[in-house]
């Protein structure tokens, strides 16, 4: 809060937002460095420490979300819709928000094998939130449209990517001869989980597409 | 976006919307009557020819979806609240994702014998999506207000229905003596997935009634 | 329907909201009370009763957001912007559906133990949806908005609690030697939706928040 009065000295108004969503796509390509760190590592102590570095960012992103929530409020001048800001920043928060989810699965249902699978989902969700910020970064002078258009086409690639991992998870889970239902049970809710992450990158690029259809 | 370029020479701006939303309602009819032939389905080589049907049917729908936000980008006139419209496209377009969603639970769990709760299911959502495209016709020109009330009130009363359906799946999955789990996370996660789709029509239904008092 | 006719020729058309909006309040907390008395009863036919009860309420909830809606179509002056009556409206709809959710899955998984993290989570829901009716309850006169930001405080802090109950509760189920999956199922089902309502509690909150920042 602190932070933000004082950067509204030197700012117009509605450049703020540029900023707070620029520092939550920074803090989203952490997180998703984070979680790969975290399902590579294979001694079980050191992936703890991961899991709980993955939940100080959750709650960091969650303090400029709330920060963007409060700007909108004061601010009468908006750089767009102000129902396109809220619903970015919903659908980035709740990257964040499912991220940390599958994580904490991990942790509470102590999944301790290496999964590859989940791994794949990681490399995808990384891939996925690097488009993001690279099409969060351009909306600040919307300059290079087709750069912004080829990240959201790219983030909609990545999303039926991860649909095709979760199905091919889904048959092999439902598939194996020996698997137990509770083995089965929590690989299913943590790619279930892993998959919705891909599906709110693709929500934030839909909201990125229709402010560039609007403003452009 | 050729045709959508097309229509918009003959037809004033505004007028764009109607043709899109009865678009997806043809599109819903269609995955409804495919999705009953998939569930009475006993051969499981037919089957699977019907659920990849309602796959390109869900690609189709998404096309026409990403149409309207595009038109909704563009018009500066709509003929209803630009947020109504979106809330309508975004909950017609669940319906579909949903439904598609329940189709693909039946291919990757290979759910193979007859369900008698799919096909009760399956009529319950067949008549609330036939319920929901007489009303979007009829916001075309709004004369038969009494008309589009009734099939909201239908559409209600269909997600009722579906509800005690689940409410009697479920009862029955949890006391069935010998049922294993691997059996039940399967046939729990598909009813729920069937009673969402009955969720979002009545999600749609809410939207237009919410239309017809604003405008009519 | 009748009665929303009659207070609007008494009323100024825009107080007509405060009114629903306490009713529902009022409703949340009757609903909080019946729940805390289901999971304390140990005698199956006296649950059924509460459980009985709650649907009706769950039932009364939706009837007063339904005129909160309509009225919302008919107002054209509204004490604050429509986009956050229908997002408050919503989200305490919301509330009550998560608790009915809750309620019915004791009653359709035949879960027969008197459960003790059920109650722990029925105490947090309480306590929320106290904070939850004072702050509505503040909205109509806007005079304390100190007030109201300490039950928006209050409810954030509430979900978090929840968030842990939470946790605490997967790593016992899933590190229980002897417990069925079956069993399993029914638990993890039933505490993720009574988190879910702490987390529809801070929905409501965040809008809440949202309004006393613009118009105060």
């Amino acid at each position: 809060m602190a932070f933000s009065s004082f950067i509204k000295i030197f700012l117009p108004k509605d450049r703020v937002f540029y900023g707070l969503f620029e520092e939550v796509a920074g803090v989203l390509t952490e997180m998703t460095q984070v979680f790969t760190q975290a399902v590579n590592e294979t001694n079980p102590q050191k992936r703890e420490t991961f899991i709980k570095k993955l939940e100080d960012l959750e709650h960091k992103n969650d303090d400029i979300t709330h920060r963007i929530f409060i700007e909108l409020g004061r601010n009468f001048i908006t750089p767009f819709d102000r129902e396109d800001i809220h619903m970015l920043a919903t659908s980035l928060d709740d990257i964040a928000d499912f991220l940390w989810g599958a994580a904490k699965r991990i942790h509470n249902y102590q999944i301790q094998d290496n999964d590859e699978l989940a791994k794949d989902f990681a490399d995808v969700i990384t891939r996925s939130v690097i488009a993001l910020s690279k099409a969060v970064k351009e909306l600040r002078d919307m300059k290079d449209l087709r750069a912004i258009t080829e990240s959201c086409v790219k983030i909609n690639s990545l999303e039926n990517e991860a649909d095709e991992l979760l199905d091919k998870a889904m048959l092999s889970l439902f598939s194996a001869p020996n698997i137990s239902a509770v083995e089965l049970i929590k690989k299913k809710d943590l790619y279930e989980m892993l998959e919705t992450v891909t599906d709110k990158c693709e929500d934030a690029a839909n909201v990125i597409e229709s402010i560039i259809i609007k403003y452009a």
